[in-house]
């Protein structure tokens, strides 16, 4: 049998159903009944009890001092980077291998993404390239990091933890501080991910988490800016709020600021699904299990897998092929989608799409590698019967 | 009795509760059951049947060719000003008596607000002054209006129909044509008010509404874009949901873009309300009703009522103190807030606003006097029992 074929009818095997999404939400818990209290006491807009109950919820889980919540991922990383100093002509540095919004939201705050390679361990930034190649990149003069050959400033860098797994975050630490460069992570795909005991999101001045439908907790649409700085939360809160100032009456704003904010209706989801988080995450887990023994003897592919000493949300599967294999990519997409098993490959490079090719970007080759290798397969937590 | 202790007792006998907000939702009709739907489908982000319908059912209520529904008010002015060409460094005509959003959306596109007076018949802008002003101001060479002053570009006016008052925008329109400039509604605040019988929304290149909490009709948090024309919609459409190209599982962009998205769940509110919108108009209508024949006998203020040749939707009922008792305001403000009857003035004027107040302005001498004698009362469709 060829090998697109053998790997549908495996993952096949592992989902037991004919059909399949790559990651659908279950909705299942206290969802409606928190959504039916909204619509029945009328708190359904821009306040609520629920908005302050999934920020605290929120924040307790990721063991953070305070969670904003907010519109989506990609408004929470702008305003993030905003909160982290990014302005206008700075540039940021931004993995190649990310979804859009990455970069999309560091041009919103008026900066150019500057790209970098990727890591075969963690599939997110690799920390010891990106320190060679600012070696010969950047000067760091009176604390500021420049880059010797735009003059402008390099003013953060966006870790981003794909499908889950963590970047190396301890290095990546050491290099920022090094370099005066701060950290904004982007966790929109890594909610109940780890290095060691401390949850992703965790390591830098604050961070993004996405709740978008796709994610592993969803309230529709919507996001959350986390930090443990009292400061930069209020701040998050007043740019998030149209930055009106606190009166009975009186509608006064003290600066140029955004409508982020996430409904009631929204957060009364978000309540409903981090109660079930852990059930989710659990199924996730025994979900690659399976899929690891399913591909056990396909010598053409591996499972992605945590890396020791971090827990992986394990958030959509990732399936590798192995060199001398990526020529049948595209016919392992065509078998299983037709088999109506959802696959896809990762995201398009962002330093080639035509909005960002004139960007700053170091070799990428191992990012390249990857794009041409990664197959998500399906990865609902749903999938795992009987688990939820 | 005193002016404002005579007010707060006119407006319990009206509303007859002892406590009421400025404006609340009224979710009893299908709201729920849409809802409901949603979340037993799983369909509660960023597609779904609701969306789809929202933006049909919007199109067809305002009477344009497309609608396209995004996360709120604010980002959907921004889109729209795009749409119409404007792009940093512009400047745009703006009035200066309006919500802070609507000149913090031409922020966002990185454009200046530019400051316009208001007109005692329509609370909106002022055409003829605007006229006046920009005879002295502006001048029109190969097509470009450009500030004589600054030197840049005049790129749009933003017309806002306050509190559901539309603007002159006959005249409007008259003057944006000889002056090449392009019309952006602002009808935050006028969904179901017509101008004879054309729905405000339908005067410029494209136009938002918002559905946030306090509208008439909402979605938890929403807005919408909407326009005759069929490549601005399909660009309103791109533009805010990440400029993907259609492909069955590649992941390629060709813009720089947003997440503005309205969530399927969010939708369904919205289609849910939108079955009511004639029921709640018409409650505000006899509210407005009530309110005026309870004023009758007070010299000191009245009842801002719908110009001739237009259909108010009376968003805000809208109590207008006389001159001579502009220094009552504040006492009326208290008594009625105290007496569990929310009330607000109107906002400060933009152009008064730290961060706006560097911006070009004209001479804004009645919106001046409008924001000392405006008070905004209760305005829910549920006030008037029985309505719904
Ligand atoms: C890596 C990454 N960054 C940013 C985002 C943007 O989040 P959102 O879709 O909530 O705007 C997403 C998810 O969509 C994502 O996967
Ligand atoms: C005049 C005006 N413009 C803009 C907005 C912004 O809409 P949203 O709150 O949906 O962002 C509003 C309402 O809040 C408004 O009243």
């Amino acid at each position: 049998m060829q090998l697109a074929a053998t790997i549908a009818e495996r993952i096949r095997g592992v989902t037991g159903i004919p059909r399949t999404a790559l990651h659908e939400p279950a909705l299942n818990g206290n969802e409606l009944a928190y959504v039916t209290e909204c619509i029945q006491t009328g708190w359904v807009s821009s306040v609520g009890s629920f908005v302050d109950r999934f920020e605290r919820d929120l924040a307790d889980y990721v063991g953070a001092r305070y969670a904003v919540v907010v519109s989506n991922g990609t408004s929470g990383l702008q305003v993030a980077l905003m909160l982290a100093g990014v302005t206008a002509g700075d540039e940021v540095l931004v993995p190649t291998l990310s979804f859009v919004a990455t970069a999309n939201a560091v041009s919103h705050c008026g900066a150019h993404p500057h790209f970098v390679d990727s890591s075969y361990a963690t599939l997110g930034l690799d920390v010891d390239a990106l320190d060679a190649y600012l070696r010969e990149t950047a000067r760091v003069s009176d604390g500021v990091c420049v880059n010797r050959r735009t003059g402008r400033r390099i003013a953060a860098v966006v870790p981003m933890h794909t499908f889950g797994h963590p970047v190396d975050m301890p290095a990546l630490v050491e290099l920022a501080q090094r370099y005066a460069i701060e950290i904004v992570e982007d966790a929109a795909e890594s909610l109940g991910s780890y290095i060691a005991d401390r949850h992703t999101g965790g390591f830098g001045r604050c961070a993004m988490l996405s709740f978008n439908g796709n994610k592993v907790v969803t309230t529709g649409g919507g996001g959350a800016i986390i930090t443990d700085d009292t400061e930069l939360a209020k701040r998050a809160k007043h740019l998030t709020t149209t930055a009106k100032l606190p009166h009975a009456w009186e509608y006064s704003h003290d600066e140029v600021a955004f409508n982020y904010r996430m409904p009631n209706l929204n957060a009364a989801l978000g309540c409903a699904q981090l109660e079930r988080l852990d059930a989710f995450l659990a199924a996730k887990r025994e979900l690659a299990n399976r899929y690891q023994q399913a591909f056990a003897d396909l010598p053409q592919v591996e499972l992605f897998t945590e890396r020791a000493g971090t827990r992986a949300n394990y958030w959509l599967q990732t399936l590798l092929l192995k060199p001398g294999h990526v020529d049948e990519r595209d016919a392992v997409l065509r078998a299983t989608n037709d088999a109506g098993q959802m696959t896809r490959p990762v995201w398009k490079l962002l330093h080639t799409l035509p909005m960002y090719a004139h960007c700053e970007a170091m070799p990428t080759p191992v990012a390249a590698d990857l794009a041409r290798r990664i197959i998500n397969i399906p990865s609902g937590p749903q999938l795992v019967a009987g688990a939820l």
